[in-house]
């Protein structure tokens, strides 16, 4: 099986991390195309950031996609992957959807532990859009400004850890969430020091990516996800043209 | 009063429609710039191609805002929306969320009539994404190909009629709102033929960006609609690394 | 443009607040009457006031609608609000949606501050008979005895502006709704003191009222916000029994 | 046990028949006040009417309480009950909330059925106000005109019985709420000709105002459901001023 | 009227604690039986000890329902509840539904205190269950180790009148649940001593017990409570099988 | 990988057409004990048979998890699913929770196919259990008495056919959920007879299952799904016994 790991955004120091851990979570077999941004920000933390990183995610899909079973937009929040799941002819999934998945099948209610305090709005509408909101017990998030998104689970890792553990004690998660790329791995790292399941984006998405493409579903043909209707455009990357005729 | 008015897909046509309709709604003294996406479809229909109109919208509202009171982004869905409203620094609205602003000042619940089948799951994302899933009484939709989006309302108009019945009759809607920018000013030619109130997206963005603007409200220098922090980026188009930069 | 403004209670010093707030937010050319009721308590703080001062406006629209474009019911909470839009051929408006309306441009989630502990209760069956408790983010409220309310604002303004400041830090919130008639103006005041946008009821409604009337939607003839069915009726208020026969 | 009973509207023949099933239904050695408003119309079906019945039983409610264990509003949508409940110093049940409790207990969802078409978005509101819309199956109603409230049961027996019916088939509902004070009673006449439960409201208020009276639980001091705070009022009726001053 | 008072844990003292309570509350003329798991644990906190006293309520009420007009699971949590109430001939309610129905007609918002921090986990998933979850106000536990189910009311009396208060002061609740079969009783000892309405599991369930019987709704043959379909089955315990035919 | 299938219900014929299920889906080098309830009926359909299943479910969990990796509760509504959840020291999971979770990946809506219209209150309570009510487009089922629950795929594929196409035509899914045991693989045999994804609960919940047992988190220790405390019990079969002292 073959996977497409998209990152959103321009920092190579997080496409290796998410790689690395994509590659630890894999089940045997699996290999993996690790791709990254042209253009963008370094790290996504807003709704426009994410607009911008959606654009760059579907010009990497229409790109790369062709020869993988299935496509990741590896940037918690998911920029892009409501339209990318239309428009490209495999199964693609997010790090906060996967990870959401997961942490359903581990307890009731779950907490998200994120970088950055300007990050939680965003998050919170993937949620939404999830239709999860009512299992969402709180955000826990990190409130100094990162020096880089590429260390910044090595440079806070007690502060995130103490995170974890107030949203056990404070907020009643059964299972916390480890948000955003940058901190791929980090719940591995901290498993026994935090008393509830910790849920990873990157480790989630490749297991749902796999099982998606394991499951052989069909490409919808009608529906609210069948590929968009052919008609007339301009002006487009050849890759967004691509997808909009059909892949 | 001076307000941009984005057309986020490539269809002259539909922008001198908005225009038209905008110039109606508009108070007196209330001036419009209409621009036209570069690149993107002829009509938006589906997350992607919304994405493909977000990314466009936010390369006019880069270029463009300077100078206006207020930004609309002139396509039902709203593609783009949030992500400005960040970034932008004077006020942005889009057509659903002010027809759904008006719709909820005039009823309990409200119906969206619409051009395709297709359009529908887009479109009910975009309430779910304001919040008022619990008032939409339904959607009814034309289910035929079209010939053109500039000439969708003179094609259809006694379709489009008996759609707003059904909702009202069937699915017990208190207001109708006519949905999609190529049927701007639908609800004022048929308005004495249906018994409830129709909401026209056009007018009513124009009315709320008029009101946003004179009630000068604050940018956000908090919360999550603060402008995106300052980060490194590479490779933007223009307008966008200027909004990136605070606009 | 003429405006009917509705104090649904006896405060005059209050109508005089709103009126000013009213005229200060109006488009060119708007003109207002302001009435005040002549049975009912000094300010509304629960749902049995609200019930008094929702019988107190109707009495007034019916007396004075005529020879307006729309009607405004000038106490946050909107007594009376769900049943003077049946019954009144022109659209009315309250302060709670109208500031609902206008906040949901501005933000994903809002706080409402108040002028007292008891009245949030009220204040939150009103969100959420508008449907948008889900971006209800908190509330927050003076809790000390009022010693009037026409000088609420000018006697609490620092605790005020606090209350904003906790909204956005502790609660989350994009945006802050300041409630009460009494507090009508206090957005401006503190405006710049405050990180995110300031939204206040009157302003709001002015603008949705001028939205409505200039949208020129119809009066429903069907559906759950028609007028009510003529039927024996006895012992009325001249100006309620003249809107029971249709206005 | 005194229950004072008040029915909103001005039609006697429907405080007869309310009475005759109250008395039915009671406990024994329950004794019941019956009183009808002096003011209002025939009977309640929109929100403007309901907020007229909402005043009258405040009258009704202050003028008669004393003596009585508990208050039953006796019109379904519950004109005016969540004010008495803060108002009047005795516990105070409405038919709508009554009901709802009882369905609650019988099954997962509720369908419910209504003397009109007009009645819904008014009956609609009134359960949303209960939190319990995820519970609604779903309404079925008599499009006719009635003759007169006090004989719709008997005129129109057979049709109600096949909106039952309905309910359950097409709808899915486990239990049918039969709604509306002029239908006092046909949940029993037609229980063995509907195969679920069927639920009435009359016979509910009454079974849980002598519950709430039974428990003996305090009036609160405290909370949203406290008493009025003491402050200035004019111009008001003798019973409405008597419940501001406490009761 | 006689009921059947299941207790679905092993603590005969609990039981006994549980009768007291059912006799102080009931209408007179009610008589009980009352019984006690013959397997099981000492108190359930847990959804898997839930498992356990559902099938054990199970097997007493197939065994002990004849002769009783209504059955009532007497563990806050309800174990059992949903299916009992399939199998069962007379109506079945349990602690919490019945308390949560008893709270909503005195308040618009309640909390519930609760004898551990283990427990709330459970009694969240009843009060969703129940569709009510939008009116809790929050949970309240002791968070000690608890000596004897029996004792635990005498035990913490102080501490379980402080939680109540501090729903009151901090999570806004209007009314306060007290929760959970050993705690029975405690809300009529502290009643004074909390400033809003107190509600218990036991009387409450007592009391609409008692309404189900006396408004005698039929049992239902369709619908989602129907008496399950006769199928093959082995292995079953006869009292469980009896209800399998129909009771 | 080991994982322990439990058929909670007594048909060894669809513990047969699970298995094969199970094996067609799993990973390379997974492999499966599956077994099958020694008492209980011969399929679920309703909240009481299901109330049995859980309790056969634990019996066999208790038995038999030892030396396993994951647990499936492999039949549609996931009896005992939460409580095994607590109890079993590896993870378990239900088909209808693998389902939606795959189905979430998949679209935004979903609609469920059943066997039966008794089965559907039950389903719908599980839907809602996993808070996932807003994105389910609705229940198609057949309406038919079963003959055996082997055989009902055979005996009614077309009939099957025509209710999936229906939820995408009728109900506007986006996916296609075939509910029950009974129909594993069905969703194979016609994926490109409906123009969806079909999802199927037993090799959804496969997946699940291994990629929670690959992802390694970790058993909790606090939170709502901690293993339940130690207390007195009595009377228990030793399975359960088992997992009361930790597993």
């Amino acid at each position: 099986m073959k996977i497409l790991l998209i990152n959103p955004n321009i920092s190579e120091s997080v496409t290796a991390l998410i790689e690395a851990e994509a590659r630890r979570a894999a089940s045997p077999g699996t290999e993996f195309t690790a791709v990254t941004a042209s253009f963008g920000v370094a790290y996504i933390e807003t709704r426009f950031e994410a607009l911008v990183g959606g654009y760059a995610a579907a010009c990497l899909a229409g790109e790369h996609w062709s020869g993988h079973d299935a496509v990741i937009v590896a940037a918690f929040g998911d920029p892009g992957m409501p339209a990318l799941r239309e428009a490209v002819p495999v199964p693609v999934v997010g790090l906060t959807e996967s990870a959401l998945a997961t942490a359903c099948l581990l307890g009731a209610r779950f907490s998200i532990v994120a970088i950055s305090r300007r990050i939680v709005g965003w998050y919170r509408d993937t949620v939404a859009a999830c239709g999860l909101s009512d299992r969402l017990a709180g955000f826990r998030f990190l409130d100094t400004p990162l020096r880089d998104p590429g260390s910044v689970q090595a440079d806070h890792e007690a502060a995130l850890e103490a995170l974890c553990r107030q949203a056990v004690e404070e907020d009643g998660a059964d299972v916390v969430i480890i948000a955003g790329a940058p901190l791929a791995g980090l719940a591995r790292s901290i498993r026994d020091r935090v008393p509830v399941p910790l849920v990873d984006g990157v480790s989630s998405a490749v297991r749902q990516a796999e099982t998606l493409a394991a499951l052989r579903t069909r490409r919808p043909a009608a529906g609210g996800y069948a590929p968009p209707p052919i008609k007339p455009n301009q002006g487009l990357p050849a890759p967004i043209e691509r997808l909009l005729r059909g892949g």
